[in-house]
């Protein structure tokens, strides 16, 4: 049904990697790089050029990586100049500006906002309407769920641009509001609806506008199994994690991380 | 100025009703029957085909139904798998996935995305972006507002996925989540910016992060007739809704379903 | 790149300036007036036709004006009958529907939603993914962050529309809503995530569900330059702005607004 060549344009300075299927209506721009298997659904524009391409009679696109295995799905907009690791996901309609470096196994949701510059680890997931403002440092296994914004302007408008910085395994839940310049550790949980306005430690809950530390993570009663903690996921859940099927412990030790 | 026929791509298995108009740019996939005297404007997706189809070779699109008389305004993907009553009518770029079962008169505004298996029943109205988690139950003439978040997932990230579900009537405001597994009654009225974190019973005015009761919705005053009570809004807002011009009382006998 | 005139359509009727580049896939219908120097990027619809269009058979469709040195980037929608004055920027997926007037040098971020009916100055600055329901009216130099929602229905579902009203200067944080009719004074500053249910004047910040008045916006302290405060802000960011290399005093001067 997809991948009828219909109305699609392939710069000749693109470099398509084996085995990849482009959808119709699709663009892709000069130094693209797509890997191996990949899939680019219809409607896409992949190595958006840059503003400074309209006044610039001398432009020449910077290089966009998509790895292998990658699939995005229709309508996306990914600017020249941002670089995906193998199997990267992506939802419909996200627009990610320039400058976005990403690690392996990232997903992304349907209308999320990527605005340039950000830094982002290995199998990080962002779900639907996610926006992440300039100069955000996300760790690996950060999990952010929809309508979540990543702020950097301390007194708007200011000429200051300072993004948070979100440690390993951190989960923020819907609609909470990450201000500028926040360091948020490892393990944490921001609870919904949230906004929080200075730093947080690792394995905490995080609650509120302004947010305070509601409780550890380690006091959460699962919802699965009666008498179980839930917190560290990573002992609960394995869907799509690389330690799917021999536990968050086992692959610790194959990564050499130790307990 | 639109409907000129190009590049339109129409499957050959699909089912187009008399008198239907589809958009130049617009896709339509295999098994998509849509009813007559409908509009599906330019740049739509009908039928988006599930993730299967990227890998299975012997796929085969499930069937997605547009009543008659739907109004689909442009960009928007619908998945296949879906199905929607009579005159039915969206915004732009709404994205609607597999296993959406909608009643009669639903509108939906533009960039809401409901992520799949959720039921939805008749007259409901759901304005610009509106995002519905999956296993979603949503009665009769629900109306919610823009940026409304309904989430599925107790303690993120889980393996447990169950939806709110939200009695006939009932109207939530801009800004509100309603967290995972609650029930909300009839006609009940959840404010602006609200966090709904446990169920609620009908004709309730819920309020704040937490929710709680603020009120009945008997007590609030009118804004448009001074010294009459605005709520259960069925006895002062008939547009579109199927008492326009005889009144709820009367629709409601002509329904058979007494007082 | 770009502006390849692939799969484009422009109207006979529309007026199209000097020097204007219009990218690919991009569709200009009846009574579209694009200034000199603009550009249009691709997958664009300007002067999408209004509801009456698909029942009226003697539609004719409004006259919409982009002024000089626009550019809209690419997959925007907006309806007949908006006007923007010169120097208008849009990111991606930007929907306007129609009657929305707009002063000059307007910019507005990705996936931001104007419902129409919306009257709006000079210099104002709106980020990504704002929601600007009908009957708002906002000043000049109003600068509005990501995820705010402007609302109209004070009692939802009712008849009754009356949009909020801003001042000049006035800056509105992340994730904040302002109710129907809410009037905000010049140079105030609505805080993150709140919502505001009441007038405010002038200078005021305004913060928390409901909003209240924190401070004085002269209390606080810069980031950039310490021992010093950031309010005002036109003291303190330039870029863009008309004070821009002569200082807010000396434009004031300029402009024959004293002191």
């Amino acid at each position: 049904m997809k991948f009828n060549n219909r109305n699609v344009s392939i710069s000749k300075k693109a470099k398509i990697g084996k085995n990849v299927r482009i959808g119709d209506n699709t663009t892709i721009y000069d130094h693209v790089e797509i890997g191996d298997n990949s899939i680019i659904c219809n409607d896409c524009v992949i190595g958006e050029p840059l503003n400074a391409y309209y006044s610039d009679e001398n432009y020449i696109n910077p290089v966009t990586k998509i790895g292998e295995n990658a699939i995005i799905r229709s309508h996306c907009i990914i600017y020249a100049g941002s670089e995906f690791g193998i199997n990267f996901v992506s939802g419909h309609r996200v627009t990610i500006r320039e400058n976005v470096k990403v690690g392996t196994n990232f997903s992304i949701g349907t209308l999320s906002d990527i605005q340039g510059y950000v830094t982002i680890g290995d199998y990080c997931r962002f779900h639907s309407n996610v926006h992440i403002g300039q100069q955000s440092t996300i760790g690996n296994f950060v999990f952010i769920y929809p309508y979540v914004v990543f702020t950097n302007d301390p007194h708007p408008p200011s000429n200051v641009c300072i993004g948070p910085t979100i440690g390993d395994y951190t989960q923020i839940a819907v609609h909470s509001v990450i201000l500028p310049g926040v360091v948020i550790g490892k393990n944490s949980l921001v609870g919904v609806n949230s906004t929080v306005n200075k730093n947080f430690g690792d394995e905490q809950v995080i609650v509120g506008s302004p947010a305070k530390v509601f409780c550890s993570i380690r006091d959460i009663e699962s919802k699965e199994k009666a008498g179980t903690k839930h917190y560290p996921w990573m002992y609960n859940f394995e869907r799509g994690m690389p330690w799917e099927g021999i536990g968050f412990d086992e692959w610790k030790v194959s990564e050499g991380q130790g307990n």
